[in-house]
Order: C-alpha cells, then sequence, then structure tokens
C-alpha cells in the first residue's frame, strides 16, 4: 500500500464503459494514476508510459480485442504485470474465443473472477451463464477443502496469480493460497466491484512485481475491509450508490495499519 | 415488485455509455441482475441468457443498431419483453431511421420516452430537436384530456404499452391509461434519470409478463415516489448528483407496502 | 452564470466514456443541457440542433475523430463557440495527429488542458507521457512569469482562448491574461475534473459569446471555488467520489453572489 502511494503507478485499462468511471476513481483513490485507452491505433503506446495493464471483458467488441492483444504483447515485453478480469467469459462464444486467445498469446500476472468466470478458465465446471456468479457456483468456506486445490492447479498451469472472489476470496500462485474473509455480500449490489477491485489489483502488483501474490491478497484484503466499513458507516440508510461511493472514498483514507490491523485471512 | 426481487431478472442493456452505469445500479437496486452487451457478435447468445431486453437510442451507432436488430428479434422468439427508450429519436436522421427499423423488426412490449420522444411516433406532432423536451412538449396534467387519447391510438396501433413521461406520466396498452402522479421536476437535472427507469420497466415487465401495463404503471409510480422522496431527504442541501444517488439507494430499500400506499394515480 | 441559467445552452459534447456521465451532470448542474453523440452519421445534425460543442480526446478512435472533424466544421459554419480538450495529447502519435488534424480544419473558441497537455500544443516544452499532469510540469504561481507569456503566445498564434490549469489557472486570448486562484489540490484526485470544466467552459462560453475570455474565467473560477467549497464541506471525512458529487452539486446551488465575492484572481 506504502509502495502504491509512493510510486503512483500509471495503470492502462482497456475496459468496459459500464464501469470505467468507477474504476479511474478507485485507482485515483488508492494513489495510482489511471489511463483508459481502448483504440488499436494507441493501444502499445499508452501501455508503454504505464507500467501496468488491465484487460476487462466487460462490452467486448472486436476492437477492444485487438487493442488487448497488442496491448497485452506490449506489457509482457516490457515486463509489466497484466491484469484479466475475464468478465462473464461463458456468456457467448465471442468471449469465449477472447479469452482463450488472450490466455494463448499474453502471459498473465494476475487473473481475477467470480467462481463462474474463474471456473470456466478451470475446465468448464459451473454453468456460468453471466456476468454475476451463478446461485450454484458461490464460493463459500466450506467449499475450500474442494475448490483451492483446483486453484491452485489453474494457476500452477497458466503461471499466474489466480484470485477468485465470493463469500471468500481465494488468492493463490499454485504454491499458496490466501483465503481472505474480509467483505460483506452487500458488495454483490454494487455494479463493477469486481473491475474495481481488478485495478485496484493492478496498481498493487505493479507497485510491487516481486511479491505478486501477496500484493493482490492485499489489495484484495483492502477493498473486503473497505467495503465492510462501508457497510457499518451506512447500514443506517443502506443504498447502493452509497455503498459504491463510501467503499471509494475509505480505500482513499484508510491507513496502512489499519489494513494490516483489519485484514482476516487463512492460508491454505 | 416481490417478484422482481424473488425472480431476479437478468436484463440484457443496449444502451448508451453515458448512463450506463446508472441503469446498471438501478437494476441491482430493484432486485434484478444487469448484463450490458452491445457487439453484434454476441448481442443474440446474451439475449439468450437473459429474461428482458432494453434497447436505447442514446449515443447510437451503426454497430449497437444491428446488435439491437439481432437482439431484439431473438428477444421476440423467445418471448422475452423488449423496451425500447428512443432516446432524442428526432434529434437526427440517423436516430429516426434508426427508430423506423426497429419498429418495424422488433416488436415491444413497453415503449417509454418523454412527450418529444414519444410525440414524434405518434406522427410528428412536437418539434422535438434533442434529448430533453422541449418547451412545448411538457405533459402536464391539464393536457391529459388533449393527449391520452392519442398515446391510447399510438399504443393500440403499436401493440404495445406506451409510457410517457412528464410532470405526469401516462402508461397505457391502448385501453386502459394510468395517469402517475408521482415524482419531481427536480428529476429532470438528472442525467439519464429516464434511461435508469426505461432500465427498471424492463426488470418490471420481465417478472409480469402477463400484466405488463400495469407492472409498467409500477415501476413509473415506484420511480416518482422515490424522486419524491429522495428530494425530501436532501431539499437542504440539494444537488443534482446527491439527487441521483438517492434515487436509485430508496429504490434499493423501499418496501412493497410503501410503494402501495405511495403511488397515486387516476385511471382514464 | 445568470445567462447560461436563462438560456439553457445545449451543449453537443464528443467526449470519451469515462467521464461522459460527470460532464452530462456537471452541464445540468449549471444551467444547461447536455447531448451526447460521437457517430459520423449523426454528428453534424447534432451539432445543428445545440449551440455549443466540446471536442475531448479522451478514449479517442478513429470514428470519433471523424465525427468531431464534421461537427467542429459545422459548428464553425454556425458560429457556436467549439472548445477542445486535447486530453494526454502527447501519449500516442494517434492523439498528436488529431490534435493537429483538429487545430488544423476546425477553429477553436476555447482550449483547455493542464500544463503538460497545453505546454505540447506550444511546442513540445514539457514531456506529456499520459493524461495527468507531469511532476515537473505544474502550474505554480511562481512560474507565471515564465509561463503566462508563453500562453499568451499560444493564443494569439491560435486565434483562441487558452485555459491552462493547474495550481494556477491562467486564462488568455493573447492580450489579458486572468491567473485564477481559486481550487484545491484534491481536484487531482477527481477523474474527470478536467473534462467537466472543458464542458462547464462550453456553457458559458456559448451563452456569452461576445465575452469568450471573461466567460472561461468566469467558468474556471465557478469550478475552482466549488472546489474550494465542497472539500470544506467533506474534509472531516474526505473521499475522492465524495468530493466529485460534492463539486458538482455546489455548481447546482451556488448564486451569482456568490461566485463574484468569492473568485479571487490576477490580471497580467
Amino acid at each position: 500500500m506504502e509502495r502504491v502511494r509512493e510510486e503512483a503507478p500509471r495503470i492502462h485499462n482497456i475496459t468496459n464503459y459500464v464501469t470505467a468511471n468507477d474504476c479511474a476513481n478507485m485507482l485515483l483513490a488508492c494513489g495510482a494514476f489511471p489511463i483508459m485507452a481502448d483504440d488499436p491505433l494507441e493501444a502499445e503506446e499508452i501501455t508503454e508510459n504505464c507500467s501496468g495493464l488491465v484487460l476487462n471483458l466487460g462490452t467486448l467488441s472486436e476492437s477492444r480485442l485487438t487493442a488487448m492483444l497488442l496491448a497485452g504483447k506490449r506489457a509482457n515485453a516490457l515486463g509489466h504485470p497484466v491484469v484479466l478480469d475475464p468478465v462473464g467469459v461463458a456468456a457467448s462464444s465471442f468471449r469465449r474465443r477472447a479469452a482463450g486467445q488472450l490466455l494463448e498469446e499474453v502471459s498473465f500476472a494476475c487473473i481475477r473472477g467470480n467462481l463462474s468466470e474463474i471456473g470456466y478458465l478451470v475446465r468448464g465446471w459451473g454453468a456460468a451463464s453471466g456476468v454475476d456468479v451463478n446461485r450454484e457456483d458461490y464460493l463459500t468456506r466450506d467449499r475450500l477443502g474442494e475448490l483451492v486445490p483446483k486453484l491452485k492447479e489453474l494457476a500452477g498451469r497458466l503461471h499466474t496469480v489466480v484470485i477468485a472472489t465470493g463469500e471468500v476470496d481465494v488468492v493463490t500462485d499454485g504454491n499458496l493460497a490466501y483465503c481472505i474473509l474480509n467483505g460483506h455480500p452487500a458488495m454483490g449490489l454494487v455494479t463493477g466491484s469486481g473491475c474495481q477491485l481488478s485495478s485496484l489489483i493492478s496498481a498493487y502488483a505493479s507497485a510491487n512485481r516481486e511479491h505478486l501474490c501477496e500484493a493482490a491478497a492485499a489489495a484484495v484484503g483492502l477493498m473486503g475491509l473497505c467495503g465492510e466499513e462501508a457497510y457499518e458507516k451506512i447500514r443506517e440508510c443502506f443504498g447502493n450508490v452509497a455503498y459504491r461511493n463510501t467503499i471509494i472514498d475509505l480505500v482513499s483514507r484508510i491507513q496502512p495499519r489499519e489494513l494490516e490491523e483489519g485484514i482476516r485471512y487463512e492460508v491454505w
């Protein structure tokens, strides 16, 4: 967290237009600088001037996919960590093809999704049909014994840090798995809370390249902790937009000691 | 309202990038799940995994129009209710042509617009020149005698529920017309309040397919009521962004009994 | 300010999808009407129905650039003031080419950017590499002696009002330079605060065509003043999203007398 605030990494986002504004404000809140640019004509150059890249499959288009492939390869060549958010990957053959092509041509430092999205990447477990997690695909604490090995296997196979979010969030590089217990179910009522987390992870990964798994776990813990505190703050007059706003605002104010004291996790 | 919260319908939105985030949060607030996807490559498949569809003409492009036609026909084949929001339909020949093509090739369960937009569809009454309602085109209570028959005629001709919003909101299927008196003029200071309502109507229509007119009227009354209460809540330090946020937040909290008691309408 | 509220000018925005919603709400807050439309098929017609135009280079695409050129020329022919926001102009050869082409084919009433962006237009001073201002490119009070003449030269050469924003904001038409001292550094933590200001300037310019420099200075002072007051209002529990919201909300409430009393500037 301190490194992000000191280094203020520039993060290139090729992302959907629904939550781009929230992702930009989340990046500013955590101390990074957002740049959104998705035209193939400039994707590589923009990435060269940044230190991290996020590829998010929401509102995908052929042009945006081309930009992702170009920027992803350039970021790989430069050693910038690249984060994939496979939003709704199983929802259409276009997104499935896009994810396949990206995984083949780009090396990802981190892949973050809910269990439907990550499950599709594992081997079609789950029946993900949309951008939201399927009811049968909740990542709950009592399923960790079954799921952690599968997520470790995926991380090892793809040489990446896998972040599967749910009631518990699992962050694994194939060896260790951090199971993070922070967060609040109401975060599911905020559009793009996952997209925001992916951008946050990118900032943390860019400022801590030699500890990607711990950086991703810290980002997940940070957002979960802010989600808990934001809920406490507004529970009397809860609303999903106030909740979205309060979470980002808390990210901009939280102190390193609070994160250290508030994060709750188990190592598997 | 209870049905939406029970069934949590997935709503496919092909919509403008200005208000997409607000529409997504409005859908989550009312208990539905939003999916935004506007590429012709995936529009049909996404619709298959949803139970409702909204087509919104804001920030229209040729590609988005193609996606609308594909998704609209598929939704028709599957029996999903399709809602049209003809944003600024009279503002350009491109939008006029798009609306014409959509009305010809897709059957709409509901069409929602302000009086400039709906008026254009009736037969060019009004001189709509933009996305905002023209001053001469306000839908006011003392014009109901003149306007309700025209709106009924339009609804009957297009076999759809017409929702014309203004100082009074008229919801009609050609037989009955519900004239809803809720709402507050300050809602016009929120960008995309109409777009949000169209998405809300889609959720209500999807969960109540056999009572489309009543479902649309309930959605209109719900948003109007929340607009009134939000205004009371923040009137001391009004601002249009706080107002937008508070309306959506109230939609996420309101109870069925409050809607029943608060909705004010006349049947014409 | 009074003229904007009386005339309620329609402003056509061809802008990025990250901050389009905030720009629309900012325009509504100040009393204007926003229309966002960026397809070449309708760009000219939309501009004809407006009285001002903003061209913003964020999330640029070839199609959006074509729309900008078409709309810009039509706005010139109709005498509508056109505002350029060269977001991240130096960040890619595509944006540099786009800015060059726009400056060649369209006459701008105002050009607003930070010192990295404006500096690139002067003659490559600064080493702008992104959308955010470079640390070496801060516009500070002790650099006014060096910078104001360069900005005046640029304004004179391009026959435009140049607005360079930073710790101090300089507004100059080549003769006079207003150096505006309002604002707060935390405004840099809000994504799109610059984009919002460009839209605000467009509304003020459209309603005060014969006093473009003073209109731009008033818009800059208004936003800076609201930035100061918003910071005071929320400093106890600051967050960048709350800050964004509060600034726009204050713009919707401020009275002309407050602006007159609160604006602080020097004429150079």
